[in-house]
């Protein structure tokens, strides 16, 4: 398989983006007596820079971002719109280094701490002399509300989605294993600029390969709170995603996909089948289908995602499906950007309506013995609607 | 391409295997007053409990470790040989299901506190009641030494990228772009049951799709302490490894891939090129090739890795090429295993001879203006011998 549009050029990050995003970060920091935040964690550092070089984006509460760079310097200044980028070599050199900006250090600063390792916090503490205190809350709820421009990437990567899963059909075939399905996708992805692996947040979440799962390897768990992250995959070693099983009539194929476009992964599951689909597949599938229809709908209209993921754990229990429901994962989608486990998450704890703006990946499935069927869409949340980024049937597409 | 061999077996890894890796981190850990050392990172889990199951091995000073299950427990019975398995939900829970095994927690125990993110560290300190130490040296220390076991499967990584090595020049083409060449190098990978991504331990160290380098994009510098973890990737975004530059005759393509059997990796780089490379190039390369024979032989006789990282800094120099040395990193080679930055590291502070069993990519490399050259090899010290893992002449393979 060949991508049709394979050149991709990316603008850089506007400048005005990014002092709009350091903006939304402070109404989201609110009074905490927090004098600056900073970001240090890569993604983070591509979301507040434009570019993922190494060093760390100072953001005070007043005035604009600095960007201390380790390496690469130049690059840094061809690629990131910020005014201020400085060379920095250690730690203990910041403080200096910001007093030098007009940025002394005064109070308490805030990072993401649910990334950030303690051997590292602890020397950064050091360093600058000050408390760091937790600001992973405000970084995520910033994150999770997409600018236009972002929203042009994610639709770009929908539309790549759509052109993947389309040409699917013509080239899978009973008796492929799901790492020669796998192996057919990442070139595809690869040759068209996008990535063959998934940037995560969390710590030790992993998707280990991309997810084509035959039949019964849908009803291996895994590690990971994901209801399909599991699979065999290709040994014990990583254990998830795709395996040795070999593809076969009468089964489901659930491809579970994160495809990239400029940084931003939209994240997309189909189901396909040789043969008839046993009909416990049939109505869990259908059952998917109500209840991603019904929770776009809901969302759209405000309500919240916790509400929503009541509404779904209800409608699953109705079905008669209660127990195979998202595999015992407690959550019915996330909001997926930069990375593929963003915020907003459609689970309990998240009382708050979707703000215009989001993008979340609804994904209701269920792992039954024999096979995992559902589906997942990438929607963005514009002018009160969930809009689909993808172009493609919900059903199960049958093969032969 | 499509590989020989690609189903792979990979056996259970024996209890005693994980009995002496326990042995070897308590000599690491020496006297210092920990009652236990806990494992919580998903590459060390898979180490200790040989699945990377979500959860957290507790091992302690006497005794079995205990492995603590969040999911999936089944799954972890299954593939773990260690003898206690036990579930557990909350972190809370910890100190009583501990007991419940004969181990409460008595004193500070020890855990990687340099991947360890701060929040989880606070709640799990909170949970356990007792400090939480840094013991990030001796779990390194520990697996920088790799058992007869494991090195199996380190060979095993050789010969597949012996394969794919000696395969590469059947379909090289002039015109080819960087991430075309990277989609045929994954999808080869994926078939053969091995993977197209890295495992890596260090915060913020990623190396986005696998590495291609034509010409010019060899003297890309990018975020990571690496001589050519660069490139322009295909987008800023990414901004490293392989981007949209097409192969061109009389430049050096620089080839740098891991390559992994059962878990674990080699690390192999090549140039290969068309038509005639610059004399600059070819001289680069040759010094390349004289500094890695000299310090595998170094490292095999015992000498520490500083005084060999010092060794090759003077040779790069007499040949002129101080300043193109490794893209201004400062090392020669590093460990490894289960990840790509394993130990012992090749550079300044190493002042301790390989063990026997050290996994160790040597890789001599020259950016300069133009493009980048050099070769990469993994070596098993055994028996006083630097054993390479592959079966490839050292030297740049013109393709034409």
């Amino acid at each position: 398989m060949h991508a049709d549009n394979a050149q991709e050029t990316t603008p850089a990050v506007p400048r005005d983006e990014i002092l709009g995003r350091v903006a939304r970060l402070w109404t989201h920091v609110g009074p905490r007596p927090l004098a600056a935040v900073f970001a240090v964690e890569r993604v983070e550092i591509l979301y507040f820079a434009g570019t993922p070089q190494d060093g760390l984006v100072w953001i005070p509460r007043e005035g604009e971002p600095v960007f201390l760079v380790r390496r690469d310097l130049a690059r840094a200044r061809r690629e990131s719109p910020l005014a201020r980028i400085v060379p920095f070599a250690r730690a203990r050199d910041i403080p200096e280094i910001l007093a030098r900006e007009g940025l002394p250090i005064a109070g308490p600063v805030g990072t993401s701490l649910d990334v950030l390792p303690v051997s590292l916090y602890r020397s950064l503490e050091r360093a600058l002399g000050t408390p760091i205190e937790d600001a992973s809350s405000a970084m995520r709820a910033t994150r999770a509300v997409k600018s236009p421009r972002e929203r042009e990437s994610i639709r770009a990567a929908g539309a790549l989605a759509t052109e993947l899963f389309t040409r699917l059909p013509g080239f899978l075939r009973p008796g492929m294993r799901e790492i020669d399905v796998a192996a057919e996708i990442d070139a595809f992805l690869v040759r068209a600029g996008s990535v063959s692996y998934y940037r995560t947040r969390t710590f030790n979440l992993e998707f280990a390969g991309l997810c084509c799962l035959a039949g019964e390897s849908g009803a291996v768990r895994g590690p990971s709170d994901s209801p399909n992250a599991a699979g065999s995959g290709p040994n014990p070693a990583f254990g998830q995603g795709a395996g040795m099983r070999r593809l076969a009539p009468c089964e489901p194929i659930l491809i579970d996909l994160g495809v990239n476009r400029g940084g931003y992964y939209v994240d997309t599951t189909r189901v396909f089948h040789f043969g008839a689909l046993p009909a416990q597949f049939v109505d869990a599938h259908r059952a998917s289908e109500d209840i991603i229809e019904a929770a776009a709908g809901e969302l759209a209209a405000g309500k919240t995602p916790e509400a929503v993921y009541a509404g779904a754990v209800e409608r699953a229990a109705k079905a008669g499906l209660a127990g195979a429901f998202m595999g015992g994962s407690r959550f019915l989608g996330h909001g997926v950007g930069l990375q593929i486990d963003e915020w907003p998450v459609i689970a309990e704890g998240f009382d708050e309506p979707l703000p215009d703006g989001a993008v979340v990946a609804l994904e209701p499935k269920f792992a039954l013995p024999g096979g995992i069927v559902g589906v997942e869409t990438t929607y963005v949340l514009e002018d009160g609607a969930m809009r689909s980024t993808v172009d493609l049937p919900a059903a199960p597409v049958r093969l032969d």
